[in-house]
C-alpha cells in the first residue's frame, strides 16, 4: 500500500520502538514511558495554539487553546499508550491539531497510568474531569470526548460510565484507532500482523495485564467497551489505519453502534499505521482525516 | 540548602536519570535521548505562547511566539544535553518562558547531535541559523543567543565563531549553567560532587568524547569557550545553581569576560541544580531568575 513519504515517519518510529523492545526485553516501565513519549515527534506544531498547564477535577492536564476557538466547546482528550505509557505531553500537538481543526479548545488529561494505577483509575480520572467541566458550566452537548488507542477506549468507555452514573452525556465521541477488546478477539490481530509495525498480541497482553490488574474478566464492559449496549449513545466518529492489527476493534465498535441506532461514522485509511493522526501537520493523510472529522462535527 | 518543594522536582528527575544510568550502564544513545527528553517535564506550559515547526538556515527548529512579543527581536536558543541528547522539544517550554519574559520571540534549534555529528556540527548549525536570520532582515543587535549546559556553550561559542567569520555580533548572550571546559578543570566538579544529582566527571567525559570526535584537543577554543579572548564580546548573562558541579564553568567565564571588559552578569542561586530554569513556571527560584534576566535585558 502506497502511503506518503511523510506518513512513513510514523511506521519508522514504531519499527524503531519495536526493534528496541526486541533487542532489550528488560526495558523498564520508565524506559518504555520515555520511549513512547517520542509519540509527539511526528506531529508538527499546530500554529496559533497556546497551552496552559492545569488540574481539572484533580487530574493533571494541559489545555490546548487555538486562537479564535469557541471557548464554550471543549474536547476532553485521553492519550494512548496501553493505559501505562504515553502522556498529555506526547499527545499535546495531536490534540492541539484536532481542537484547532474543530474550532474548539481541548483539555488533554495526564490520567493515572497502570500498573501503579490499574483499572478503573483511568476511567475515574476521565469522568472526574468531565464532571469538573460540567461544574464549571460547560454544557454537556458542547463537550466531546476524544482519544487514541487505549485513550480511544477511555473516550468511549468514560461515556458509558457517565451513562451508568446518570450524568448528562457529551455531544460526541471521537476515537482514533481505539483499543477496545481486552480479550484480543479481533481478526485483524492476525491478518494485519505483518503490516503493523508496533502493535501485536504480546504487547497488548502485557498492557492488558497491567491495566486490568485484579480485574480478571477481560469482558468487563467498562474495560472492554465492545461488551455494551450502545442505544442512546452520542454521535461517534471512529478512524483507523488499514495496516493496523487493531482495525477489527474499530470495525466491531462501528458495526455494533450502527446496529443499535447510534449516529456512527468509520473512516479507515488504507496503508496507515495505528493512530495515524499522530502525523497531524506532517502527512497529507492526517490532514485529510482532520478535514473529514471537522465536516462530521459541523454536521452534528 | 533549603530549596522550594517545586524546585526539588528537578533534583528528583535528575536523581531518577542517574539511578537509571547506574542500574543499566548499557543504555543506548536512543534510550538516553528519550530519557533526557523528560527535561521538558518540570517546566509548566508558558501561557499565551504559540509555536511553529520550521527550518532556519537548514536547521530543524521550533519557533516560540509569545502573544504581543516584539517580533523584530529574537532569541536563538540552543538546548542542553551534552551535544548528544536533549532536543528542541525538550526545551520548548523553557525557551518559551524566556522569550515571553523578555517580550521577544525565540527560535529553538534542533541542531545535529553527537556522536553521529561531532564538533563542529553543532556550532555550524547555530551559526547557519543566525546567518539565515540576518538574511531574513533581523538586526544583529536585536538577536540574542541563549542556551543551557552544552547549549550554553553553543550560545557563547557561536558568537566567537561569528566574530571569527567577521559577522556582525548579536546584542547579547544568555547562558544557563553553561558547560564550557572540555578539559574538566573546574574545582566545583569535586566540591559539588555530592550535591549535584546529575552531572559528574564520568558523564561529562563520555559526552565530551562523543562531542569532540576526532578533535583531540579539549582546549580547542571553539569547543572550549574559556580558551578565548572576550574583548569586544556582547553583553553576557550567566546563571548557575549553587549545588552544581559545573558552577566553576560559569564562574570562570564570568571572571574572564569581566576582566576583559565585557558587560557580564553572573547569577548563582543557592541550592539549585544544573539548568534550574528547567523549572520555569513551576518553581519560585526560576520565576525570580527570569525576572532578573528581564531586568538585565531591559537595561541593555
Amino acid at each position: 500500500m502506497q502511503v506518503s513519504k511523510e506518513a512513513d515517519t510514523l511506521r519508522a518510529l514504531y519499527q524503531n520502538w519495536t526493534d528496541q523492545m526486541v533487542e532489550n526485553p528488560d526495558l523498564t516501565i520508565a524506559n518504555l514511558r520515555s520511549m513512547f513519549d517520542e509519540w509527539g515527534q511526528p506531529a508538527l506544531e499546530p500554529e496559533n495554539v497556546s497551552y496552559k498547564s492545569d488540574h481539572v477535577g484533580g487530574v493533571e492536564a494541559i489545555w490546548a487553546l487555538p486562537e479564535g476557538a469557541d471557548k464554550s466547546r471543549v474536547i476532553v482528550y485521553t492519550h494512548g499508550g496501553g493505559f501505562a505509557v504515553g502522556s498529555a505531553d506526547s499527545h499535546r500537538k495531536m490534540a492541539g491539531h484536532l481542537a484547532k481543526e474543530l474550532g474548539v479548545i481541548s483539555v488533554i488529561l495526564h490520567y493515572r497510568r497502570a500498573p501503579e494505577h490499574p483499572f478503573p483509575a483511568q476511567l475515574e480520572d476521565a469522568v472526574a474531569a468531565y464532571k469538573a467541566l460540567l461544574e464549571q458550566g460547560y454544557e454537556p452537548a458542547k463537550i466531546l470526548t476524544a482519544g487514541d488507542s487505549a485513550g480511544g477506549n477511555l473516550a468511549v468507555a468514560s461515556v458509558l460510565k457517565m451513562r451508568e452514573l446518570g450524568l448528562p452525556l457529551p455531544g460526541g465521541v471521537i476515537a482514533y484507532s481505539p483499543w477496545l477488546d481486552m480479550a484480543m478477539r479481533g481478526p485483524s490481530l492476525e491478518t494485519n500482523a505483518e503490516t503493523d509495525a508496533l502493535v501485536g498480541k504480546p504487547i497488548l497482553e502485557a498492557m492488558a495485564g497491567m491495566f486490568l490488574g485484579e480485574e480478571t474478566n477481560p469482558l468487563n464492559p467498562l474495560a472492554n467497551p465492545l461488551e455494551n449496549d450502545f442505544s442512546g449513545y452520542p454521535p461517534l466518529y471512529i478512524n483507523a489505519g488499514g495496516a493496523e492489527t487493531l482495525l477489527s476493534d474499530s470495525e466491531r465498535l462501528y458495526k455494533k453502534a450502527k446496529e443499535q441506532g447510534v449516529n456512527a461514522t468509520l473512516s479507515v485509511v488504507d496503508g496507515m499505521q495505528h493512530v495515524f493522526p499522530a502525523l497531524s501537520g506532517r502527512a497529507p493523510e492526517a490532514t485529510e482525516e482532520l478535514g473529514r472529522i471537522a465536516a462530521w462535527y459541523k454536521g452534528l
